[in-house]
């Protein structure tokens, strides 16, 4: 039975990163994946979702150029190309994970990885020995226990990223990332779509009055929120409105996006704890198995792929590393990629005021930067908040909804992480014209001072 | 006579800023001007070129957007929407400076500045004294003294955007920041555009190999690099070749950008040090006179908007703040909004090497990363390159040529600001899928250990 440093099953961006960084540090790895490299991020989430929008914006910017200079005669939006090149993106970058694979010396295996003990893993009729094994198996699409769930024509996320047309008309279940990236996506394109949310706001990390805003930035999309779906029938979506009373909507086709589930079938015949967000682990990124680690959606934790990558780095280096590094959840941002693009790293004002962190904060409208205004217009609607502690000045949340807000993100996820205080972001040059320079903007209103 | 506490002269990005922070400080400040609010980067600079590339940018999608899914029939131009478009956001930004004196309470006067002496400032009949003076004059375009030059044909960059239609061809002369934005501009939308740069590449504070990068991306952009011009005729721009032969091209209308000298006319009165860039400063803004002070592109120092605005900031800090602030040109960032975009912050690596920093730097192509590669497709070049002290690992460039880079390029100055080194950026967590997470690729890459 040949023997590897690490064992890493599932290649997602928890499971590649891992492998890669251990890789990458000399050590000899072996790699499972029981579908394609890229995990559900690469291959049913973040990327085949990032392709079509970016199709879908450039339709969207086609039909509303005028007021800038942009004449048309007819644009429509191709769907069957739009999917190809979605299709081919993956492919793409799953050949950049093979590659890298490779680069790192990783062994990379195919099939259903069968956990046989904490050192041996199994597939097929091989066995492999592991001094260390890393848990990245992921997560799965949520489908509740609600009549009618699994008809043909209520799809998963993954099951609508595999259709060749548009439906003319979608109802959304769920109101997350994963619900809104699709209704901005589908209704740019001419879809009607509705979403029912069963909370009273949709996007629940982000800011009430961010949330409020997409919403009406997203005019053509209809909200139905604080409602519960009851059923779902071949036509319709059955639910309770607010006060309780049934309503229902018209609906051919219907995708559930109202969560995910850890994949942890097969893991308790190891002895792994598990609770009831997935994979109990400590901030080493360790389970109650001193050499089993696990890291990314399985464990339940900030179901992000950025997360996932970074939980891979904490493990490698708890194992074969530096055994320094935790895992921290509070400077990790977060994007919803639609138009308008949503964006936050850090703490909501009432997240912060909940944790009984006192604060100051300071929204301003993006049509303050004469860029957002040139490019978008004056009447595009974009807000920037900054949220700080204050009595120290530490900016503990950083929120932004308008154009470029999911490139932007990545500084603030810097200042957080580096804990500047509002006065040490006054002393940023940050680029003008910009709509990033907003934050400055916002610190300089929370302070005067010079 | 009426007496401030601060009199501004010039209302651009250095002296609106500056009378702003001290009108929020509480102080008693007039500001004056001798055209409109918001100086060169609001009226004929910054802002217009924004809002035209803007136009021109959603063009060029819809023409090239088919790969994604985008369809359109005929796609056109209009230049004169797009030149209306310009003004009005131009006006709309004019207002809001208007409205940020009034609520700093910054009194306005609109007029020719006439120094009289070192307290005492007159416009017209009327004068004013003032305890402090900022002098924020600007620059304006260097009309070479070539043989033709102030030809009819022959434009500043104020004069070009002027137009109300698109020319059929145009020569720009010199390829620096402004050039190059006209260029990207004109191309787009279909104008022949040739650029002849005196020096052997273009953009001198770019990366040598992302201004290279930049001319390939501009593929309808002819380059005449080491090309000197010697006359400029009603037809023909005349100038002698690398090797020294004279060549010409026809040129039925020109744009000259070969520089800008600061406004200096009237100051030398004052008793101010003028030197061959402009007015003498030290790091606290100040001039050889302890009462006067001066910023922006009339100190001749990093003509940038944001740099006046930093260099107002200080000047205010130091008159009535901490006095603590100091002026430095380490961090500040600087875009180039054509497309694709080029941005970048600190040093290149010739620059560092020129001070005798030992360098470690990593080149990551664009392409690595999913959302460029979902967006711009595969035969799109993209760069990043992160440059640091191979010593102490401290960030001293991060350098950008692709979509997004002049809003990702913010979090770059914050690093070099906050003096963070490779180390410190892999422990920051960028968001997935994005441009900027290339970042951190590149500092992984330079160093694997966790």
């Amino acid at each position: 039975m040949e023997r590897y440093d690490l064992i890493v099953v599932g290649s997602g961006p928890g499971g590649y990163i891992a492998a890669e960084r251990a890789g990458k540090l000399g050590k000899k790895v072996l790699l499972i994946e029981d579908d394609h490299l890229g995990g559900v991020c690469t291959n049913h989430g973040c990327i085949p979702t990032k392709s079509l929008l970016g199709g879908a914006k450039l339709y969207k910017h086609a039909l509303n150029g005028s007021q800038f200079g942009l004449v048309v005669d007819g644009a429509r939006f191709d769907y069957r190309q739009a999917a190809a090149h979605k299709d081919e993106t993956v492919k793409t970058l799953r050949g950049g994970i093979e590659f890298l694979m490779k680069s790192a010396k990783v062994d990379v295996v195919f099939g259903h990885a069968k956990m046989v003990d904490a050192h041996t893993v199994q597939v097929g009729e091989k066995s492999w020995a592991g001094d260390y094994l890393i848990i990245a198996t992921g997560s799965s699409s949520l489908v509740p226990p609600i009549p009618g769930a699994t008809l043909p024509h209520v799809l998963t996320s993954t099951e609508i990223l595999a259709l060749s047309e548009a439906p003319a008309s979608l109802v959304v279940i769920g109101g997350g990332v994963i619900g809104v990236e699709f209704a901005s996506f589908f209704s740019m394109i001419g879809t009607k779509v509705t979403v029912i949310e069963m909370m009273d706001e949709i996007l629940p990390m982000a800011d009430a009055e961010f949330a409020k805003l997409l919403r009406r930035e997203l005019k053509d999309v209809d909200f139905h929120l604080g409602c519960k779906v009851e059923e779902i029938t071949a036509e319709r979506v059955i639910y309770s409105d607010k006060k309780g009373e049934r309503q229902s909507i018209e609906a051919p086709m219907v995708l559930l996006s109202v969560g995910r589930r850890p994949n942890t079938a097969g893991l308790e015949a190891l002895g792994l704890e598990i609770g009831r967000g997935g994979v109990v682990v400590n901030d080493r990124m360790q389970t109650n198995l001193s050499t089993v680690y696990a890291v990314g959606d399985v464990t339940g934790r900030s179901l992000l792929a950025h997360s996932a990558s970074r939980m891979a780095e904490v493990a490698v280096a708890n194992i074969f590393g530096s055994k320094e590094m935790r895992m921290r959840y509070d400077a990790i941002p977060w994007a919803v990629y639609g138009s308008p693009e949503v964006a936050g790293c850090g703490l909501t004002e009432s997240e912060a005021n909940a944790k009984g962190i006192p604060t100051m904060s300071q929204t301003v409208q993006m049509r303050a930067s004469g860029r957002f205004l040139a490019e978008e217009g004056k009447r595009a609607g974009g807000l920037v908040k900054v949220i700080a502690n204050k009595e120290s000045g530490v900016i503990v949340g950083i929120h932004l909804l308008g154009s470029y807000a999911s490139e932007i993100i990545w500084g603030a996820a810097a200042l957080i992480e580096a804990e500047l205080r509002v006065k040490d972001v006054k002393e940023i040059v940050f680029p003008h014209p910009s709509v990033n320079e907003l934050i400055k903007e916002a610190c300089f209103q929370l302070d005067h001072s010079l």
